[in-house]
This record gives C-alpha cells, sequence and structure tokens, in this order.
C-alpha cells in the first residue's frame, strides 16, 4: 500500500507548497516519499544565522513537516479523510549545521503503525511517534522525535 | 544587575535583527526584555498555515529565540563573553493559534542561576533550563522547555 505512486514526493511537495508558507521559505525540498521513509531538504541561505551555521527554529521545522508529510502520505493512501497535527515533540542539537540540511524518517514499525490504524478506525483519531534524524552531510545534527494525532475531518 | 536599560528590549531586537534571519522573517518583535523576564511576540501572517493557524515550527522558532534572548541578556549584563545555544528542546502544543501570539519568558529561580554562573565562572561553560509559554490571546497554546548552554568564545 505504501508504494503507490499517487501520493509519493511530488504530491507531498505540492501539499507543502500549498499549505505551509514557511515551509515554502526555508526551502523544504521532498527528496525521497516511498515505502522505505521520508527525505526533506533544504538549503542553508534562509535558515542561516549570522555564523552561518542553521538556525535551530529551521531545523525544528523541517523535522516537524517531515513527520507531518509522512503520516499525510499515510492518511492519503489509506484514503482516510484526516488531518495530520504535531502533538509534543522533542529535539536534540548534537552539531551545528554549516550547508544543506537533510531530514529523514524512517518508518515507524509495523505493530506501531497497526495501532495507530486501529484506533484511527475506532475512534476517528489517533496517535503515533515518528522519529527524524538530521544530517549535514554526514554528520547527525540533530534528532527530532514527535508524536503526531490525525483527527478525522467529519468525527 | 537585571535592571540595566543598556541590554534592554532595543539591543534584543537589534541582536535578533542582525543575527537571525527567520526571526526576521516570521516578525519577532521584543516587547519586554526586563528583570521580570522577557515577551516576544510575532504576527500571524508569516507564519500562518492553510487552515490560518500558525505553523508548529513557528511557534517554536519564537520560543527558542526567547530563551536565547534571555541568556544573551544575561551573558551582556554579567558582561561574560560566551554565546548562547540551544542544546536540547520539548515542546507541547496545546491550542491551535489564530493570531498574533506572544512567548513569555519568566526568569528562573534565583538558585538556578546562580548555579548557572558558578558553572560559567570556574568552567567557561554552563548550561541552563529556561521555560517559555506562548499565548494567543489569553489561551495558553505551548509550552516549550529548552536547555541552552554558554560558552565562552576565548575558552
Amino acid at each position: 500500500m505504501l508504494g503507490q505512486a499517487a501520493f509519493d514526493r511530488d504530491y507531498l511537495q505540492r501539499r507543502i507548497a500549498t499549505e505551509f508558507a514557511l515551509g515554502v521559505h526555508i526551502g523544504a525540498v521532498v527528496e525521497l516519499a516511498d515505502a522505505s521513509g521520508l527525505v526533506l531538504s533544504a538549503p542553508l541561505a534562509p535558515n542561516a544565522n549570522y555564523k552561518g551555521t542553521a538556525f535551530g527554529g529551521s531545523l525544528f521545522s523541517l523535522a516537524v513537516l517531515t513527520g507531518w508529510a509522512w503520516l499525510t502520505r499515510y492518511l492519503a493512501l489509506e484514503a482516510v479523510a484526516a488531518d495530520a497535527v504535531i502533538q509534543t515533540s522533542n529535539i536534540r542539537y548534537l552539531e551545528p549545521v554549516h550547508g544543506e540540511f537533510r531530514a529523514r524518517l524512517e518508518n515507524p514499525p509495523s505493530a506501531t503503525i497497526e495501532k495507530f490504524a486501529r484506533m484511527l478506525r475506532r475512534a476517528g483519531r489517533g496517535r503515533i511517534a515518528l522519529g527524524v534524524d538530521i544530517h549535514d552531510g554526514a554528520i547527525l545534527a540533530a534528532r527530532f522525535d514527535g508524536v503526531y494525532a490525525a483527527m478525522a475531518r467529519d468525527a
């Protein structure tokens, strides 16, 4: 189910372009969206602070968009009319970012996805934990862990 | 010491304007910076998503700047040549934001500040936990808890 091309990176790029003005401003690019996970990137320029490193709020923004994109894609593939929203998140900054940065989300375990799907079917809402690593080249620069909720629009 | 006007809101507004391009883009305004704490605000327009509510990354960005501003002001008042950087943070989103939003930081307890000051004197670096509430009018919309580090530039 997650392999369907209709909700691939072009779909997510369009959604970000029309729904998140700040995502456009920071230059968020959906590089990969398939059954293996998601990768979003952003250039340094709009996100640089005076030291020439990326602003922590920009790293957070790309990470939170990456989790949103994963959940939005999942809901689209499952044909669930629901919105994805962030509820809580934690971010650890490990190294400064000196260039383009990439946010990679690996799919949660199947059991986590199945539990989320059951909650969504039964209650019209569900919560799921999603983790995102941010790299500057080969360097792990930040780790984001978020809990997202999906709420059926007509629940 | 914290009452000195030389490092008041105009000082912090200038620092943000010259050091954080994304802070300028989101419209961060230093409304208050004195011995009682800090308040920064931002308008909805540059931060709105398609639903007309503020993007979670924008709320985070204003909050993380507020903690940075508090620590930067503290270091300036203490005449410590050190940079403030965020290390880890947690944010809980409680209610959607439909308009201008305000980030308020209350001073940490004196004992916390004194411990931080001791670390900074002895080791040239220190860590301090800072909490920020974000309100949309009277509504508490998000709660941010960050741990910041200050590192002496010539340590």
